[in-house]
């Protein structure tokens, strides 16, 4: 017995011999020219050109996550660069696979925890109740709180307020963001620890305002990574960092087990 | 005798408790709410915010390389993400692995042509003659003239005039551009063959424009197409192909050697 | 306040102008031409050479993973290898991005459960009652219990018992796979379907008898299929299909948008 | 007009409800507690087991690949587990990214060159004369010969006699491994300079000798290489050293421009 066939389908987008559709606009002329790349980015992702106000605030978010220094992610791309300088390529898919649950992962899950206590943002509920609620689970459970402290940020986040403050000027700060902000304060007064709302808590609040599911969240990361690790490759093809790492890390690691 | 460990530098980013700076710029106050994300890109990739025109014609370079449908590499990534959902930088990771010399490398073959034909814009040149050699140089050596000719869109990609328009509107359509449309012209002469050129191509002779460093043009397309993975990601978690793909093409492969 | 550097060592291996060193053996003169691969693989992973008995079970377990037909890794990465052939490791890398929690993720699972009910293998517990409530919190939870169940192999995954044949004949089958197999049969009996022990479940428990961290199990998974997709890559390099995938699969998704 | 399908096929392995076949042979029965890895990864790339002799070499020659201490591939693994270590197999994934011409692709030169040379193995030619033309062609492009040299193991890299001795106890050291031998020997004398056979020109040597394709050459190494990375990653996981590395680099790289 044969299994039967399932459809294949895909509807972002289209070309023919003469024409270049991506969701439902004409590339060549409606988009080029016309949307700069979060836009583009947005209309990818949701179907739907961004608002004004709309293009504002994720533009922002998604220029946050570009770039922050020399971090793991931009180390395994220009070590990677170091050996296969030919695939370019893969040294960003080499950077881009570390953005897992411990750098990024505290932005979908700042959004998860939002949606899971606030399914509804029209929902008649007290915030303040629930960030108490919140908060008490994770303690209970002996979780941290994803979105929530910073190791150098202290006691403030520079990227939050700012985030933020761009929302409500878009009109996107609402209840996610209301709640997340209670959770923070709740977490420090239960703790008695700074724990401030970091720009992956801030995003992953703002998210929920869009309406972006939690699982593509992560998503945004990555694609503004892989922008952030195409600059730090270049910078390693002028100026290289990758082999000095190397050769200091094996003298070091091994200095114990190595006769002279 | 130990080794003299070299300086480790890096001048694209840093940040300390209260300020997060990215190539020279509060990444918070003169960053976040003032800049779109391709200008953040360039921004990141040059050191210098872009004019007005420079981010007209650099968003509209990387927008056009963001999608273009069903691609090899939308499809690996998908197929991943089939088989680890909780990795999606994974599969973004697999998705950007293919973009080699095949379907991206002719971006970056296009432009070492032309600065290898031209290392010196202003040079005092005869273009005529030089596109002459330029062609005549690849069709000695048997070798596919880089940028042009494409297997759907003939006999004109849509994309190029419409990104030559651009650059032409905003001042970036120079010697470099003139000749790629030269060597275009001679090498259909020659061929006897249709040989637009391909948005690749374009976007190769716009980046000699810019004068980027030809080694790092094809990552405008490896991060203009995490851009498009993470949207492709985001379909199959909602409407999934890649396991129906899997299923299929096994069934197929091997029916020729399985019992029944 | 500066930060202390921590120290960074590593005890795998060392090398000296005239000397190499893995895992305290003289890599030309104790293994070459001595060790096989597998062997050498479980050196490399615990640290000692295996006994005859662990040479001949450790073999069978991660050969076992190395081939299984057209699998999505496979597709992936011949996928990826049409797009660069020239970097033959990204293609390799493509494919095992999806060695995640749908295929490969249940081996851990079972040795994690199994672990975590029989933490001490010595333990003076009895494994029927045990097996009673490992089943009854799976379906408590309504979780899938791992290492059971195969769409296609049935009512018997015919590498299963060959894998714990092998195990008895060494002296490598005690308390782990006889609690896995009390589990099957109880899961089978409580839900009233045919859920055999497939390899993943059968080489989980064969794990917890060798003493492997579960979080370790999916790494063998990982090197195996290394060397199958090697095999796929050559075989694609001779006889391709990558591309015929992406045209008929491009053609499909997207006829009910594109015009005519 | 439609496009044409055309065949898709793989003859690598099968299976049914009852069977599973691995190149022709039976995986449970025929396969599992008869072969060790090095053989099935033999099996898997040629499609027959190899005779005993051929086991010693390959098993030797892909063993030499699988561990050299702290590698950039190691590195990169090590810093992207440090990020994702629920996802183990994107950091193989990652370390193998930078297995490109720079550390490994002087093994798959070497056996392009020796190929090049000696089409057939069996023709009547000069060796030494041959070895002359090869020298004199690369020093006449300025161009390094593949496999030769090393910055650390000199004038001896001891994994070279050892496995041309394993060769040649296999009967597989012939006119491939000679004319590698004059190679070096000319090389050194023409440069002035110790040029000695290095593992990967060993390699590179003795694959030509089995009648490897030079493409797949590399694949010996991702393979072997994926093994060394599980180890590492196993040791990560225990002594980690990712985050050390990372926070020193970071510390040293922005020193310069970031304020107290």
């Amino acid at each position: 017995m044969a299994r039967q066939n399932k459809p294949i389908r895909s509807d972002i987008a289209w070309s023919t011999r003469d024409r270049i559709e991506v969701r439902g606009k004409d590339l060549p002329n409606d988009i080029l020219g016309h949307m700069n790349l979060g836009d583009l980015a947005y209309l990818q992702l949701t179907g739907q050109a961004p608002t004004e106000q709309q293009s504002k605030v994720f533009n922002a978010i998604v220029i946050t996550l570009v770039e922050h220094g020399i971090t793991p992610s931009a180390l395994a791309a220009r070590i990677t660069y170091a050996g296969a300088p030919e695939s370019l390529q893969a040294a960003v898919a080499a950077g881009l696979c570390g953005l897992g649950t411990v750098f990024v992962g505290s932005m979908e899950g700042a959004s998860k925890m939002l949606y899971e206590a606030l399914p509804d943002a029209q929902a008649d509920v007290d915030l303040d109740a629930l960030a108490d609620q919140v908060v008490a689970g994770f303690r209970g459970r002996k979780q941290i709180i994803p979105g929530l402290g910073h190791p150098l940020h202290k006691p403030v986040d520079p990227r939050t307020p700012r985030l933020f403050q761009i929302a409500e000027e878009n009109g996107l700060s609402g209840r996610y963001v209301d709640l997340m902000q209670r959770i923070a304060a709740k977490a420090e007064a239960a703790s008695g620890k700074q724990l401030p709302i970091n720009a992956t808590g801030a995003i992953g609040a703002i998210c929920c305002e869009f309406g972006f599911p939690w699982k593509i969240v992560r998503g945004f990361g990555v694609m503004a990574r892989a922008i952030g690790l195409v600059g730090h490759i270049l910078e390693e093809s002028e100026n290289p960092m990758g082999v000095e790492i190397w050769q200091r890390v094996e003298d070091e690691a091994t200095a114990h087990i190595r006769p002279e």
